[in-house]
């Protein structure tokens, strides 16, 4: 299955809350109409495979093979290689289910022969007949390191084996300073079909930051000329899953969705806040689209998307005639 | 569970076959009672994982987890794994179950790591509580390649993908010239208790030449002073499971316990025989004991392993006697 629609949305995304809205964008448009640049500042080597957690979320999201209950990996997964492992005294802190296994071990074989993970992970994408592109950030490895009251942590160590307790301090993407974004990107950038770029509702610090800080990329965002658009992680002061808040508040930051505008300032042409925030629209200094952003069905995901798309389409019109 | 009693039987052993009588040793015998030095002339790359087939055929028939009726892999196997590996476009040719995979996984990683395959191997026999002491043939690589009418075959490629149906012309096992054996086969050589070394009923070209192949390892075993004895792996003809019959026909040799024999010649002291082949006892030049040689369940395994012994014990009492 090729894509053959030309790129409509970019979306920058981690793992599991963005991966809800950019399901959002893939059923409602066209196969390829959506290319997902995603955060591989948490990828590492364990048991000596190569893991990609949030582009394994994305695919597995998109082709409908996620574990909704887990929150992470496959559905109708086991746990057979796991279980075994221990009996061999192998390292178990990180789960790997029998079937996602599948993923890491072909993965890795494809590296280790010169194949790069924007390659692999478009052929993956096409097995699984994902309809979306799948982009990691950059074929060259970022590593997310956390500094945090637990001393300097990989950040699989700090969010898989330390469950994100330690109190984070700054957030270092090592090799971020060399690495350049995948070459998919400079494609859909250039989409003459592209309606906007949507920075999806993950961790601002740990999911998107890690992609914000390519040398080059928020300025090759800005020149594509369409409305950049952030959707809320936060909804009434929280995060809907994950850490978000909670490294809010270590950074010494007020976890709202103001802070989060605040921390996109200078990228973003519009902010879509929920609606249990709608208080605080007046306080932002950029355009702002209100609505129910919480995504527990197909139908939240839809109906959020088809909000982006129109919220974009009216930044576009107003921005017409402006010129 | 360190192995506590000295070794009092060497056993050369490559798969199925070799461990069955391996398993009757490990049973009649305390805990370190038995070393086995193991072919790793099948050990193969794949899917970017160590596997090493006939050690894991010795861990699992030793630890009580060997698949009895596959007749390789693990009991109580899952193949999530492999399914989900069919839908990613990876090679499936060689079956790897989700239990039996964490073994691979881990020697991989190990391996990685620089710990050698004897040590690993020390460990994973450790966990699994087996009693016997397992030792792969050499630390170093040795690969056998098949010199076949199809060609010149990898191993796994000759007896997984092809079925073993390419006529052997020539074996070859590349490496071995330059592969120091395992280091505690010296160790297992100078026990004081040694009784017997005994060449497993495998495929003698196929599992048991690649360890004898190493440089030294002969003239090794013959200064241990202790009888070397062979077990036959053709009952009446034909071997009972697995190539031997049809490869000693390739290599323009007939099939029978008389040219098994004869390809030990030099090497070994003494011959068990399958009753089904006694009348072909007079035609043998060296000492030969008789008996019933088929392994189908544990008693006849024990069985056989106490005939090998008591055989042991009777060509050491001769020797003296002639001393």
């Amino acid at each position: 299955m090729t894509p053959a629609a030309p790129c409509r949305v970019l979306t920058l995304s981690g793992g599991v809350g963005g991966a809800k809205l950019c399901l959002g964008f893939d059923t409602i448009l066209p196969a390829g109409g959506q290319t997902v640049l995603v955060n591989t500042g948490d990828d590492f080597d364990h048991l000596g495979l190569r893991i990609c957690p949030d582009i394994d979320t994305l695919l597995y999201t998109l082709a409908g093979l996620a574990n909704t209950e887990l929150g992470w990996g496959r559905r109708d997964e086991t746990w057979h290689f796991m279980e075994t492992l221990a009996t061999l005294g192998g390292e178990t802190w990180f789960r790997l289910g029998d079937r996602d296994l599948a993923l890491h071990v072909e993965r890795t074989r494809r590296s280790r022969q010169g194949q790069t993970l924007s390659a692999i992970t478009a052929e993956f994408a096409a097995n699984l007949r994902v309809a979306s592109r799948i982009l990691p950030m950059s074929d060259a490895s970022v590593r997310t390191r956390v500094e945090s009251s637990a001393g300097l942590l990989d950040f699989q160590q700090y969010f898989v084996r330390e469950r994100c307790a330690p109190a984070v301090r700054a957030l270092h993407f090592v090799g971020a300073e060399a690495a350049a974004p995948a070459p998919g990107l400079a494609e859909a950038l250039a989409s003459p079909a592209l309606e906007a770029i949507v920075l999806a509702p993950s961790n601002p610090y740990l999911s998107i930051d890690p992609i914000l800080s390519l040398p080059g990329l928020r300025l090759a965002l800005r020149a594509a000329a369409v409305p950049i658009l952030a959707v809320t992680p936060i909804l009434g002061g929280a995060a809907v899953k994950g850490p978000t808040a909670k490294i809010m508040a270590e950074l010494g930051l007020v976890p709202s969705a103001l802070a989060v505008a605040e921390h996109y300032h200078g990228l973003i042409d519009g902010f879509v806040l929920d609606q249990r925030d709608a208080p605080l629209a007046p306080q932002f200094d950029l355009p702002v689209h209100v609505c129910d952003t919480l995504m527990q069905t197909l139908e939240d995901r839809q109906r959020i998307a088809r909000s982006v798309l129109a919220f974009a389409a009216l930044l576009r019109s107003a921005a017409k005639s402006r010129q």
